[in-house]
């Protein structure tokens, strides 16, 4: 069995960790991805960590997890609201997809409310600060791998 | 400082285990309640675990949660959509709360896309399975007890 | 094969009979337990019937009936509107459930024209006066016995 | 007085106990005639029964029913939700009105949610399968003879 | 040039006089025609007057009308709210239309509030009782036959 | 009996035959009060006949005429769709209100379908050109002096 | 006659003067009924004083309020928004019933805009603190007993 | 520090006691002012009290009353559900405003349930009949001048 | 098997290369019958080519198409977006169905965009004039008779 | 040809410069008219420049200028949410209209976002402060005098 | 003239063959285009066929086409729904356009009953499988190139 | 402090001055440029002006901006309706944001009513032509360089 996890991230969270950091906090994608890697690495999987702020290239790798990878975490970010065709590709993908949100899209403006991604999406985590990315993969771990 | 955490269980969710098991598994509320203690007890923390079918129940112990807890984790299941009640509750209450949802909600029928909890959870998990309570334990002490 | 049904009543019905009875006629829930009765045990079947102004009070029926009944009529009335938490106890029912109203909801204001409960139910009857009980349970002996 | 009821069927309800059995049974419309006729002629009254996939047949004989009958037994089928002018012909009709759907419409597509028809019936069946008719009669015979 | 003038009645519209008088009046079809007669007639134009229940009978008379009419008043009862074919047969038709309501539409049921004919109709009349039809025709001899 | 009828004007009907004559045709407020005058006079009514661009000059001529006149002409221009306070206003007016719109309001903007005074006028004419006016007095004497 | 009038406070009223008091501020429900006794006791009235957190509570306080009150006055808090049995119950209540807000809720969320409770009480009292009580009571006098 | 009271009524009500008295009683706007005036000049405030049919009067006033009142009490009527323009002058008033109906407009046509004024005033008094102007004025005292 | 397709037409399509043949062309019903049979027969299919204002006529030829036809193309016209009675019928159908417009509905009015007929049709094709039915027939035979 | 451009101000404008200066600045209706005449009399144009806090004072200038004006701009303030009746002046006016709002209105509450005055502007300025006039005369010149 | 047509493949479309072949057939984007080839080449037109998954690739292959293409076949995919710069692109392009969906989108998800594309398009074609681009060319030539 | 300004534009504006000329003109993006450069550089500010058809793009460039820009304009084109991404983006851009449509989008079709940017942006300038762009630098540099 493929044992890597894809972990996504959509577009503007290059910037995390130095705009609004009292919101977001001063951690940076790089942080995020040494967090991931070191929860899953001992576990025995591999990970692949991208951020874009193409919605081509979220599908892109969206389909290339098709045949690499057991799971997906995926922040979609603003595409979250407005992505029927990032939805699309995750219906092509067929283990599980966990959606992470940093803040609590619910409290915000209500265009944000709505998600295309949740819709196929097996769990959603929001509001979790980056601890977020973590506690998925820990779901993802064990549905993929049932102690 | 108050070291108790309370974790509120709302209507129907007593049969948890015995209704459906093929979409919520076959663990029940005490097994939830055993692996939440199993998390937080080794770090220091109590916990109070309730569940019931009344609203007012449920509300009273958020009132009691306001001088004796340090956050609070809820499902509150059906009341999620209904409730008004408990979301005032919970505005007066003052440390953390995580809302929990054992499926993802989300992709139900649309009146449980709308959750008036959200509207003060610092975060939302759903979709996790049972899980989801440990995640949310996870973020909670890490909000509560900053490394 | 468990032969007893059960009739549950909601909020306010505990009035039938003695509020507005130009509209809703002068038999109580007595009579309305009466005639159910007469309906039901020359048949073979057992009759449990409640009412209650409290949510959770229908709720517990409901989940009590999961072991004890082979069917149920509920007049849910205002939380006809407004019960998530009664419809999700309902889902766990797995046989027949009837819907009765003594008037025709359909009729009144447009808040009473949603019904969650109808989301589950079998089948559903209103606005014929309180014969609308022995109506659901000639349908509801019905399925239970087909002749 | 007059003693005939009125039963009224719309359109596609000629091909009951031919499609798809397995929703709708294998009675015929020949079938719940008998039925009907079972049970109102001993009691005295008779029975005009007839289906049309016309609106306006149904109209006719809404208006015919106005010298004719005593009570009105109507199965709008798809025209419950589309027609205004069956409305109208109800509400030139002085004596009861009762509505039947053989399935509960309420848990089909939102669209057959709304009826027209609901705003001028006294009561409404739906989900009983043909017994439904039977007990709109029960309930129209009541109200036309009280004991 | 041709001088007929076309006038159509739609469904319920044959009982009028006998329904509701004290809302409609007594004045039935005929009364209504031979007012109409009466006022165009003398003017050198011929009268057409139709009344049916069937939206299908009142395409095929406003077809007629195409080459037969020189203008057409038309009374669509209920298909006013519910037919776009009547609508699109009324696009064929190139003289002018005018759209007649005995009682004052706006102010009865929501539903009534919108009309498909009066997305073509040249004018509209509502509330005149039926007088409306007079009022109609006066419109529309002066555009026929500008003085 | 007081014989006076009060015709009223709203906004921008000062403009009547000046702007967009291929629209509005080119008779102005003095031709449309001619005609109307022309039409109730020789009946032994008296008129009063006024156009305002103030929504207050409307209400004030309203409140006159509850003691100055048998029955009103309106047409109240772009306030038909915003005035609340001229709704109000007719409302205290004990006589027949007749609603007059030059163009067919239900083709143009759908702002413009929604009329706060039609739900209290006993009649609206619309798109019948200046005729308009004339045509509701005609049903307005008629109603007065019934025949 | 009955000279009782009845209080009834919905959930987390009990907090009063405990939470957020720069919103509330620091008068608890006991000090509201001091005061609402200091007013009408007076005058020859009996109070009653209750809160509750339970919905049903409230209901069985209505009904009990039938025979034994000649007046209400009711702040449902968050019920306000979301309870039609509290709407049924009210409805059976025959005396006068006033709506009491201590804060302006048409400045809240939208959720809080809409109230089943005003459909029925007879006045409505909010954003004048806990001197709405007194307001309320001084015109539910006047009401029962006019000068 | 100034010691006037501005009390603002809109369209229409210069007709109060003289239309639908059953409604709205038999007390005229000089009875109005005279019991508000009895109210706050034994007190130590002036009164300055006004009715325009005129929105753009209205703003006059408050215009005015931002040097010269400690509080405005304002009746809207009509305007309360269509002007922003007296929301935006009252948005430049810094004292307190009071909102008074004295019907219940809850209970009346849906138009009426929004209220622009409503979005600034720091309370809202409907249905209390023209007490609701007393009543206002109490609380306004209370908060200019608190004991 | 049966080797008959039936090619259905709605309302007002008789007037086909009659009226505003600038948008819908000049060739009649005639000529996209003799289209369609020169495309099938050669492949060894019967055609059935109806056309009627009626909607219960529409229905009894999809009844007799249960029976007689291998598919069904339909033009429902105006009856698309209001008729339920036609999508209960189809509903019945059990082989390929296709949903032809000669013009682009969803250019047009949004009363066009939403189709009844849509929900149960495999296939729809707007906008390609009459050459629709050719392309709708190509598909169809390419579904009954798989190369 | 006519060189004089008119500018409009709505209600509440006359207080420019006194309330809220954080928000709106401290400049005034006087050096707002001095900034427009500065930058359009060296080009030789008139100015005229009004405002009002009554929409027949708009509607009036409005009017006035269809022969006194070669060019419009317009602050509606309030009114630019709720007038029909400056809408339809202002399709009257045959020359340039822009339209000037001081803030943004687009992040403002909700309401404000609709504009009837944007359906007939040329262009639309928001949230450049009182230097909006100022670009709005530079767009207009350009389009009546073009280099 | 140029006699190239221009077929787009939007996001995931790639994928085509390869994900729920049960639904979307075992085709490929190759196969698609190589019947597109057959059918056009020989009555010699030129044909490019691309997919992407971004939408600028295809906004410039939209533009391309400009200069280049007789006609454009799209298949948008999921950007038919959300891709207002798409349209926009089209609506430079002045020759044909047609839009192709494999699967009837009517049938899934409302979010896909809406087509920013169909606004621009002449004709559309769903739910034909991968034959609709056959069908689609068809139209397109007998447009381009009339017998 | 950096004295450049960013000038972004959205999809399809590449074409401008080649398609619909007579609405949009036939000068393009390099003209825009060239005018927009004449203005600010002798104010002592440098411009980069950037257009890309691709969302991700011009997210960059808003990156981008962020230490190179003292203010950004920006024509979104249709990505103003669509793009939750670029409003992110433009939340992390501190200083001043322009909005500038060329043609006036609030005349259009109802989905070019709503724009995420405006959320953002400090003003929005459209309807003014290319023109447009000149005065979006104004009054960025008088708010980035106060007089």
């Amino acid at each position: 069995m493929v044992k890597t996890i894809y972990v996504l991230n959509g577009p503007n969270l290059n910037l995390l960790g130095t705009r609004q950091p009292e919101i977001y906090g001063s951690d940076t994608m790089a942080d995020v991805e040494a967090n991931c890697r070191a929860l899953v690495e001992p576990l025995g999987f591999g990970l692949k960590f991208f951020q874009s702020n193409a919605e081509h290239q979220l599908i892109d790798w969206i389909h290339e997890a098709r045949n690499e990878a057991c799971g997906l975490v995926i922040n979609p970010a603003a595409y979250t609201h407005t992505s029927v065709a990032i939805l699309d590709a995750l219906n092509t993908f067929e283990s599980p997809v966990f959606e992470v949100h940093i803040s609590n899209v619910h409290k915000r403006e209500s265009f944000r409310h709505h998600s295309y991604v949740s819709l196929r999406a097996d769990g959603v985590i929001a509001g979790c600060g980056i601890l977020g990315y973590e506690l998925a993969l820990r779901r993802l771990v064990q549905l993929v791998e049932p102690a």
